[in-house]
């Protein structure tokens, strides 16, 4: 193959790529699970996302995306600095708890947290955490993003990683072995 | 636990985050793995990303992050519109052409490509392909972020991912009845 040429040209009409075929394809791009913490006077509040990635190493930077109409966007409109904990595979209790309806208080109850650099929570035994200071923020529709730069890390050599993809939860790596 | 206050700070000596640390901490964020293509007048480029993520549904959007020192960067910088290719588990050795230094024309070979709206270079068999028109770009440090509204999308309904973590591919789900 030396150029576009090559290609094949689909005949049939496509489907316009609306909200809800949009989410069905979304399903399909396997992530990492992680829960963004932040603390405020009145308390610790956090959210579970898998809309994050790394951006660059120069300075160590990474993005997550927060829905402008979840409960917690004032909170962390208001914030300077997060914690990013990346879920262990044996956490998924923990990612459904800061995923759903459940009061704030109650999400943070039965696991154990701490502060590294910044005050934002970090989970303990997450497979990573990023502490950072929050240095930009980009509305794209109705989505804010939210760029960290990265202050404090920790991670885990052996804890595997809690990965959602096609709406369930699963481990990487998760068979033994491999 | 009600507040930060009930926390507990670490009193050890934080390391600070050097690049480093950073790539070792990010090898830990597990992530499915894609192929970004796009035509130019020299014939198809693309290159191997894991830092793609879904930005918002309104309009439908997604974000990939690309190194200003790639090679594949001037092809972009100058592109339109691009096609996001969210591997299959079986595509390793395409995740491996497009990240390595194979010669464009070399990694192209092989498979089996195909355009839907805006021409750029669609894999068979991918998990998930996204045919967007890039909207927005953003510099930050090292890397361009590139904002992306999908035009066409296609996926799988049985296709497992392509995932990578600690420096090693996986398949999500990876074990049968998962």
């Amino acid at each position: 193959m030396t150029g576009p040429s090559a290609f094949r040209t689909e005949d049939l009409p496509l489907a316009p790529v609306d909200a809800t075929m949009f989410k069905e394809g979304m399903s399909r791009l396997g992530a990492a699970v992680g829960v963004v913490t932040t603390s405020t006077a009145n308390g610790p509040v956090g959210f579970t996302a898998t809309a994050i990635c790394s951006v660059t190493d120069t300075p160590p930077t990474l993005l997550v995306c927060l829905n402008r109409s979840a409960s917690v966007h004032p909170d962390f409109d208001r914030a300077t600095t997060l914690c990013i904990n990346m879920l262990a595979a044996n956490q998924e209790v923990v990612a459904q708890l800061f995923g759903g309806r459940t009061a704030m208080v109650e999400r943070f109850d039965g696991s154990t947290w701490k502060t590294l650099r910044t005050g934002a929570p970090v989970l303990s035994g997450a497979a990573l955490s990023a502490d950072c200071q929050i240095t930009e923020r980009l509305s794209v529709g109705s989505h804010d993003i939210l760029f960290c730069r990265v202050l404090a890390l920790e991670f885990s050599d052996d804890a595997p990683a809690l990965a959602y993809h096609r709406r369930q939860f699963h481990s990487l790596p998760a068979c033994v072995g491999r």
